[in-house]
């Protein structure tokens, strides 16, 4: 039985959504029992419509809900032991689910998850993986935004756990893994890049292959399974591949309606513009998992309706099956403990200096 | 008269692409005289072919020329005083030329450049302007990968650079700018961020309105006029975009491909489709531009075929013509009284250690 908590008041659409996305699930995902937080008077009548959800759920009603313009401080110290966001990440952490999802307020999730959750021993700063459709199919980048700046370590750790997440998801049993920088050459990029290359390729581990560096249009290629950056230029990368196939969409839209035969050619054409729709939809490869903590928590975009949190569902309960989370632990352990016999100092001091 | 010296030999082209190139401009730009470096034997042969070149340039055979696969250092140590983008680069010092293009090898272009030019007293630090081409027009994205990192003071002069360089192409008088982060309210992203964003909004300047923060789906929406970042973070920007519309064009290619209908419907609208490459196709936008240092260095696309290279002669040209280097310099030493008569503390010290 995989058990799955369910902030149900997250996201632009709330229960709408979230209820609707888990009912869509259990026609495909057996084995699956949900909790469900938020406030009673929004989400039971919504709960009445979907009764193939009552024997494999149940609800808590919570007492406040995370609004989506709550800073993170600020719906820590309002939320906690509150709000549905803060119940439904408390379950994962008392044993009662096993993964917690929300669409709602990015920076109020990590908060609450950070703080309830705590840091595995095993990492030094959790990160957000996300998945990113590419040319070849699906590739996982990491951090795309939890933190900012990393150092060596932490771009291992996170080269560590987004192949243990890729190989939770896809079944490959050694994914490849690339480091982003602004060149291919070894000589280039900030120090503690270049550091954490030298790491990967010395203490090679059994979980992945490391390829060494790529470049921001590596990512959409495919080049690697596994696209590892520290969070700003991650959470750069990612809203400008976004905003690039907005401006394409919209000018490729306007471009169509502009004669009768263009038109025309767009209707005869539609099955092709549904499939680079279908490949490159953000919905179907909907979910930012947060990695480095004792509990796996899953954020959906915020405007993602049923079918898209539906896809972030069918993402935590894959990643649970598959025991994502003690497959990480060893991994991180394995790998800090061959570090260690290789000798690697780890003076975090000069490491934090040159960050950049 | 504007006199523009060329690295001929530059490019995946050659001479088949730039001197070509140098023709086609001029057929519209007036009162324009080229400056050609290359190899006698490589050069003449293809100048023979476009005759109206003979009465508005001259060619200087040079030695040796800068190979795409030499390393910066090695670059220099080779071609100072030889080779032809060294001597197109120096013909700007010598005030011979007004502006040099290259298609050739970015890391020797710059640090040629950089040694023979030197930097303005004005600025800090190079940084590479691109033409970035967005939903309302095209937008100024700086830097995309001179340095990496940088300091609030090297950001604003950027910002500043970065406008004069609008207002000198597209005769806006008060390009709008904006600071690329990680989010758009104010307590976010790295601290050299955070201050820069305080400076432009207190040091209130002629020649640009700051807008605050961008992220980076911005960009392609064209939100600001120039858009300033530091070059580790542009440089992921412009090749994730790079390789999104790459992306795009390949799924819909060959989606496009797999039916009877949808090649037809291809046929009927490829209007649009010619409407769409035209918006987003590099050459169009071609040239990346050296702003900070004493004189203007163009890099051109390494495989730029002529119109590519023309557009960045085009380019180069438009930005003389309206005394760009001029105005940036003034920009930068009014902006930098106006900053001390706010008395802003520069102590570089605490700068870089916070760069992150």
């Amino acid at each position: 039985m995989i058990r799955i908590s369910i902030d149900v008041m997250g996201g632009d659409y709330g229960p709408e959504a979230t209820i609707a996305g888990a009912a869509r699930v259990t026609e495909y995902l057996p084995n699956i029992y949900f909790l469900f937080y938020g406030l009673e008077e929004t989400v039971k009548p919504v709960l009445k419509k979907y009764p193939c959800l009552a024997s494999i759920s149940c609800f808590c009603p919570t007492e406040s809900y995370t609004r989506m313009d709550e800073k993170p401080s600020q719906a820590l110290r309002n939320g906690r032991g509150k709000s549905s966001m803060w119940h439904a990440i408390e379950a994962v952490k008392n044993g009662e689910a096993d993964v917690c999802i929300s669409a709602g307020n990015t920076g109020a999730l990590m908060a609450m998850s950070y703080f309830c959750l705590k840091m595995m021993a095993e990492a030094e700063r959790p990160g957000i993986a996300g998945i990113w459709p590419t040319l070849r199919s699906e590739s996982i980048v990491l951090d795309i935004g939890a933190t900012i700046g990393a150092s060596a370590n932490q771009l291992v750790d996170f080269a560590v756990m987004g192949a243990g997440m890729f190989r939770a998801l896809y079944h490959t049993e050694k994914p490849s893994v690339g480091l982003l920088n602004v060149g291919v050459e070894e000589v280039k990029g900030l120090y503690a890049i270049k550091k954490a290359g030298m790491i990967l390729r010395e203490v090679q581990l059994e979980g992945l292959e490391y390829k060494g560096f790529v470049e921001g249009n590596d990512i959409g290629k495919g080049t690697v399974d596994v696209v590892v950056t520290e969070g700003f230029s991650g959470n750069i990368a990612l809203k400008t591949a976004e905003g690039t196939a907005r401006q394409i969409g919209e000018i490729l839209n306007s471009a169509m309606r502009s004669s009768f035969f263009s038109s025309l050619g767009y209707f005869l054409s539609r099955g092709a513009f549904r499939t680079l729709k279908h490949k490159m939809d953000p919905d179907r490869v909907n979910g930012g998992v947060l990695l480095g903590l004792n509990g796996i928590v899953i954020k959906s975009h915020g405007s993602a309706n049923a079918d898209g949190f539906a896809s972030a569902i069918r993402i935590g309960y894959t990643m649970v099956h598959n025991g994502l989370l003690k497959k990480i632990t060893a991994d991180l352990r394995r790998f800090h403990q061959n570090k260690q016999t290789l000798f690697y100092k780890e003076d975090k001091a000069t490491e934090n200096e040159k960050i950049i």
